[in-house]
């Protein structure tokens, strides 16, 4: 099957899951090859521009898509597997938005202190040495850093007829800000509407666990990706998994939730996998399992639980999708 | 110098930090060769024995310990490098006691639920092959896992006159369990009374992330310590540092806190480390760090941040304190 | 102006904020008297009705509305007097439902644990006395308690496009379920869409503070109020105000998240008020704002902040527009 | 029985629940005349003394006590009536303390940004009419506030042998700062310890729940108490009682769980009172309970519940000890 290309114009941008016309219909199988918006809708160019005169928090993270998947009806398991991210500019921006971010103040933990400095760092993308440089506001450090693209945002139409800002990362999916939305990686998710309406956005060029400030290292994205359905079997929340670990998110408040649902996620998981008790699951669990914060920042906050394949037995999650996809993704 | 040994007998162990007389001075530089007993007090010896008859948590996770270290004052620095962790015994144990862990209401997430159930789990180290072996207790599922050696507690006693159960991590340190306090690792950690009053204990022969049940695969442990002493130089919260990592630790609740804690103690040692403004190390660190859960489990949640050093230029923390320690411990 | 009256019929109901076509245009100054159903759409109506077999989760608190409020534009502020609210049922509701509440692990709070009984009680409304009958499941214990009507959710349309489920308390009002919403209070909420498409619904008979098992005594309500509109103003969150307090609502989680919202809306407030400097505004509240908890057991919990007009000097909020309300509600 | 009268010295003053010798034996049913400082040590006497200059957080809110308890054993329940509260000094102080209270950032949510000013403010006490006047720092704002006397901290020893600041609200009761501690009202808490070695300090002269800057209207207070001893029955969390209300106080963090602590005890307390199952109890409070937040501040935050003692049927809790109390403190 050829890749369907899809870039959006400005008036097709969407800021939301649900709530948007699909943009096309999907058949599953199909390799996508789409352009992503940065976060800040392309306002950041130079670190001359303030997050506070050209940011509005109620538009950003530019969604691509959505996309009708033909078939997909509530229930079903949506799988998304990231064949490649490349920057698709030369430099990408960060910026610590007033009254936004996770060493400050917000509009929910509300407290009376003034706002930090609003700042704008521009990182220039070194394709060569598959870098990005930072450069310091306030001195003359310099630094390059690996390029380790990921997607910020990824998910379905929520159920119940909500509607979400890409701001927020929930049980569909959504802004999760993972570092592990990466190529190699298949994101599984509930299906909540028919055709799922699924989108992608807010590529990150690299990002530290927690995304500390509030933004990464914001970039226009180009996304390969292979759609795929799955009759039945909708994970309660977003499963990952890549060649190395099965992964589950959990996005709520306080911190300590999103953990907890990640890690009951995981404990569910290897009761599937390995025919697990739940208190043999927890238990194996407790001694194996990684939990890295994704985001400290977001509308909720996003904790992921992995478990390294190798420490187990070879089984097959999903019947062996992900296996399958990857062999699938060498050919492209 | 030589290894200074000791192994306490059952009456001296201590279950606080703070509170207990010290058990022996030791000089800045010694070599320690410690014996540590299980988080159980030894209550848990096969599956049979269940923890709410054996275990009373008022008295787990026993010290040994305190040491006096002579010469530190309030506001020092302490540092403890660990230079050899070693099972002591062919077994450990783990388990789930009743309204005590991270997927189980709590004395604190106070919930009209009933209890999970109450189940042992004995682990058998294999010397050899260098594994702790897993037994699921419903299935026959069997599996051996790599041995990694930590320890859950090391800590000061507090300041303010404070005593504290050795099921707490907070500021002074405690009972951090994070899976980062192993061999090859330098904790630093702020003086708050004179000698410091520092002790370790609950050694874990594997752990995951959160320790997500309670309890890891607890038991006894053999540790090589070298105790040294900054004048002045104390950090906020504790700072760990390996040959890969700079690392701070925070503790507290709810675990958005302890996040923002150890993240702000990265900001400020970023500051020292690189002379950077606040704003390009709270940035920095935002496209770099990574925010592993220590606990999920404890009296406070503890959150690791952590910065990988190749990404940065080479400067030393504490006068290249870890490098020297690294060197002495090999010539052990 | 005659009064305007509605009742929904079944296919009328909506169950989110934003998302729905409004079922009628309202003139500012406008009295409606409106039915709304009970939060479990009449599914539980004896003993033997069971939650988890008739309740739906995505689809409850229907909603009584929206109303499209003629020249209301965003940053504008309506108001909407409760002038009387009168149960349309003589009996009401209450359930435990599986895994939802304030005392049992929910979708969030997600643990191992079992649910706990689901569980329902029907209360009798006695008119003559206004109180509603409590009886106990287990034993013969049975008790009268005072009727006192309140709405569980008052909202408008959310920004940005969301829409949320009407179990959501938010900037936008919502699922607040704060026993202050009753006859003789005014409901201020910032306006985020054209005609600001408010609803209202889940009537309660009575509630505790906390709405600790996650329903009140539900019952369908007859409701008149009074809709008005002040252009501009618009304040970051809900405010209420009856003859005897001013009051915030905070809508967040953490819950010590949900009380900064409502305790830093107030010192805005009181900065308004009273000309007051920010710092004295908050050390005035410091020692006379009162912090009752309104619901702990919702998407997002609800904390009133409040303060009593008796300690204060005479002042007119919203240029004394709850004083107007209160004398028409009177000649109604 | 003759009252026994008691001021400390500077140096009898103690800064910790546990840890300290007490400065008498009490024999149950012993009427204390006691005298304590104010939070501040006396160091903040006008508008000019800054709280960053002159207060150390290691150590304020003074204790008068301990106070050994003949008979007192573990499991037991102390009962302290307060008979009466009398402000000791015609004036009284609040203060923004850099990085304390609850609009700001703290050193657990730790956060970039600048303190808030530190301010002072000085109330003055108005006998004749029994009121505090607050006057603004920044405009010429006064006003006279209701004096309203209650105690910040009341607690016993904790268990396990820790030692905890006296800024600390727990288990033990302390610095639960609820404006419940007042005259009338008996507290009880579980002993821990022989003679429970209790004590009391930071008088409040007034303060709004939440004690939202961190600091109270703090001042020296002339305590009158009765102190009565109940073999056994210890509860959980400490219970509260007035001739109006049952309550029970959580003390935790996240503030949910605080509620959760307080709402389980409440639950529990009325299964003993009025023979419900825990259903029932559940049920009945969920209708009938109020939920105040005592403090939002502290190391943990404390929430009330209660319950009207006019909506049930006359029940006497602990043996009916209460009545008799209020009986025996009208004879004093």
């Amino acid at each position: 099957m050829d890749a369907v290309e899809y870039t959006p114009t400005l008036d097709q941008l969407v800021y939301t899951f649900g709530g948007a016309a699909p943009v096309m219909t999907v058949q599953p199988g199909t390799v996508l090859k789409l352009w992503s918006e940065d976060a800040f809708n392309h306002a950041l160019t130079s670190v001359d521009d303030l997050s506070s005169e050209k940011v509005d928090l109620r538009f950003v993270n530019p969604q691509t898509g959505p996309f009708y998947v033909a078939g997909a009806e509530p229930g079903d398991t949506l799988a998304i597997h990231i064949v490649d991210l490349t920057p698709a500019r030369s430099w990408g921006a960060s910026a610590t938005i007033p009254f936004f971010g996770g060493l400050t103040s917000t509009d929910r933990t509300a407290l009376l202190q003034e706002p930090l400095p609003d700042t704008t760092w521009i990182y220039h993308v070194d394709t060569a040495r598959q870098t990005v440089g930072f450069q310091a506001r306030h001195t003359d450090f310099e630094i390059a850093l690996p390029l380790e693209p990921m997607l910020g945002t990824i998910g379905v139409a929520p159920p119940g007829g909500e509607v979400r800002s890409s701001l927020v990362p929930e049980r569909f999916g959504g802004n999760m800000d993972s570092p592990e939305v990466k190529a190699g990686t298949t994101v599984y998710l509930g299906v909540n509407v028919e055709g799922a309406l699924f989108s992608i956005g807010d590529g990150h060029y690299r990002q530290g666990e927690g995304e500390a400030c509030g933004t990464a290292v914001e970039g226009a994205m180009n996304s390969t990706i292979i759609v795929e359905l799955i009759k039945g079997g909708a994970p309660a929340w977003p499963r990952l998994e890549s060649d190395s670990h099965w992964m589950a998110v959990g996005s709520s408040r306080p911190m300590e939730d999103s953990w907890r649902i990640g890690q009951v996620e995981m404990v569910r998981w290897f009761e599937e996998l390995f025919g697990l008790h739940q208190m043999d699951a927890y238990q194996l669990l407790t001694q194996t399992a990684l939990a890295p914060i994704a985001n400290a920042v977001d509308a909720n906050y996003s904790v992921v639980v992995k478990a390294a394949k190798k420490l187990f037995p070879r089984v097959h999650a999903f019947d062996g999708l992900h296996d399958e996809l990857r062999r699938r993704s060498t050919n492209l």
